[in-house]
């Protein structure tokens, strides 16, 4: 299964009214489509705009209204922290603020292995006011981290909004009424404070400013999230799966659904990934699990940037990423499912309701018309429309171990 | 959103195998096929007959297996009663019965203004042997009218059946062994002899007799229904809505939902209704709305009454009012969902449950190759087969505010 972050987009006037998919030069995963089967998907149901959270359980199988218990969980179990029922997990941005604590860069110019470094000053934080929660905090990826509050009485109902230059922050409100919630966001109050301190003369952010780049001066966490119940994988559908991407988001969904994690160097959750290493290494793993979930980030970063040219690119090296694996696997032995697990809206720089393409090649798949890997072509596909939900189920039937009912 | 009421149908031997959307002449619906994307829209789900009540709420994203609480409800808060909880509501219709009771004309001779002024006589009906029971009684549209019963104990389970020509009327027997249900069927009965005697000799009625017309000499009520719980339109979606429709149906729903109500001269509910009106009126609505509901009744009609050439003339004329309104909007800025809100069978005389064709005009569809609105087109559009509730969701996220699960 190749999963294209956010591949799938909306008619573009600078693309003479074609799609990024339609745009790119995409010889392979046309190769999927000219020997499978096509379809559209919508990942959770027409119209809904999905965050990947939900995108990416719902395709696996898993009832997202239920599972996404707030992307901070996922985020944390990524990190490879382990979560506890009770446990209020965030994601965290490494952001530059102004003095008087108003968002400058909420990506501290995209910072990555600085952000390594500074991660290691917050390690130790204990709070002192609300000295009854335990802090825990790690880095994730780039400019990401996670932040987990252990202890009685807290609450995810705070910190639900992402940080966006412009915003004030370092102060974090209840949103509901519970003593929970106040706990809670007294302990998140009482952290940025206390990180913010650490960070402020951080040798690395003197550096930084001395270099004209954005000082990681503040840690601001989001998403806040529970430890969801999600049946392992394995139980589930009777197969040993493998996972390989770059963002701690679908480590976590990995780790949470006790599905193998496959840790590629060289994937970078961006454009800039090492796609040809990533393929190499889903082909190890197919040789000794049933299935692979192959995620690919770029595509969403690109979007989500309005970068047109970044999301074309990526396309692209997912195509050669795509082409390196099927000139080195048997179609009569293993089946590649491509799709992305939503739209990014590169004009509008966010995920959209829209469907999106999905191709099943496979020497068992009833071959349609469909030559093209795209939004337009796919709807005349043989899939017809399906959604999310539908995705495993017809895995499971394509291996011929489908979910029997009756009998 | 522009719906035909009724406006699918199946093909017609008389039509050489055509349906009246393929035989008539609609450049103004082609247009929007060619520059949209369409799609077969099940209104409920695949082969199940609606209602005009359950099409519309669906199309609008109310549960109809929720909000479906009796058409009589509807009818009346169209007609303008402001009904309380536990009230019954009735739709009626003006017809004529001979001697025996036996209906000899169901709707008197589509009676439109007469039954105005007959109405003026059954304001003041007060119930003497059902006297705890509180009569309101309006004219709402042509040969219909709505009566609520107001009290204590009383129960919808009684005058479920449309009146049809050879049943006999006038004594309304409970649907079930409740007292409530019981009382009910007392105070109609109570109510149709009072009625009757009042219209038998009416002068209005004198008239109609002396001109070779029937007279309207009985008010049958059914479609018993009470109060639906239906959340405020504007709560639900974050949209300002305008809704611009002849019958109290569609009124009453708008009423429930809270959506603002345009009356428009000159629309009538009928395949003679001015539908240049209606369209100026949706392009002064859409200036102050986020979204303008436009419902023509007329093919709806024209199919009940098996006219043939009826129906393809009201569907040219919802042509000419499409044209004249996407000659005045600009599809960067307004996008256009054209469909029916269910089929409407000529040959059968009545609802089916085959899907409908549903086109969505707008610079943000991925245009597909479909250049005729009909049903026969539809089914390979790149919307594909989707049902009534995912409507809403698709059109919020044309809006770029779709509905977002996870984060």
């Amino acid at each position: 299964m190749i999963i294209g972050d956010g591949m799938a987009d909306r008619p573009l006037r600078e693309l003479n009214h074609q799609t990024p998919l339609e745009a790119a030069e995409t010889e392979n995963l046309d190769r999927l489509a000219l020997e499978g089967v096509s379809g559209l998907l919508d990942p959770i149901s027409p119209g809904i705009a999905p965050g990947s959270d939900a995108a990416n359980l719902s395709i696996i199988g898993y009832d997202p209204y239920k599972a996404c218990t707030g992307r901070g969980a996922f985020e944390a179990a990524g990190a490879g922290i382990e979560l506890k029922p009770g446990d209020v997990a965030f994601r965290c941005n490494f952001a530059t603020v102004n003095e008087d604590f108003v968002i400058v860069d909420e990506r501290a110019g995209r910072i990555r292995e600085d952000a390594l470094k500074l991660a290691d000053a917050l390690k130790e934080i204990r709070l002192k006011e609300n000295s009854d929660i335990e802090v825990i905090f790690r880095h994730s990826f780039g400019f990401r981290g996670v932040l987990v509050l252990r202890g009685d009485r807290i609450s995810p109902s705070v910190a639900s909004m992402m940080p966006k230059a412009g915003d004030k922050t370092g102060i974090f409100k209840p949103l509901d009424a519970s003593v929970e919630a106040k706990r809670t966001s007294n302990a998140l109050n009482e952290f940025f404070k206390i990180s913010h301190e650490l960070l402020r003369d951080h040798p690395v952010n003197k550096k930084r400013r001395s270099e004209g780049k954005p000082p990681a001066n503040a840690v601001i966490p989001w998403g806040a999230g529970k430890l969801p119940c999600i049946k392992p994988f394995q139980e589930k559908y009777k197969l040993k799966a493998a996972c390989i991407a770059a963002v701690s988001l679908i480590k976590g969904i990995a780790r949470l659904a006790g599905i193998k994690f496959v840790d590629v160097p060289g994937a970078t959750g961006y454009i800039d990934t090492d796609t040809f290493a990533k393929a190499d290494a889903a082909l190890r793993a197919i040789k000794t699990c049933d299935m692979v979930i192959l995620h690919v980030e770029g595509p969403d970063e690109a979007s989500h940037e309005g970068n047109i040219e970044g999301k074309i690119s990526i396309i692209e090296k997912i195509d050669s990423m795509v082409g390196r694996i099927i000139d080195n696997i048997d179609l009569d032995e293993v089946s590649v499912v491509l799709l992305a697990d939503h739209t990014t809206s590169i004009r509008h720089r966010k995920h959209t309701g829209d469907p999106v393409p999905i191709t099943i090649a496979s020497s068992e798949v009833l071959r349609d018309e469909i030559q093209r890997y795209n939004e337009r072509e796919a709807c005349r596909g043989g899939l017809g429309r399906i959604q999310g939900r539908h995705v495993m189920p017809l895995i499971l039937n394509l291996m011929c171990r489908p979910e029997v009912l009756g009998g």
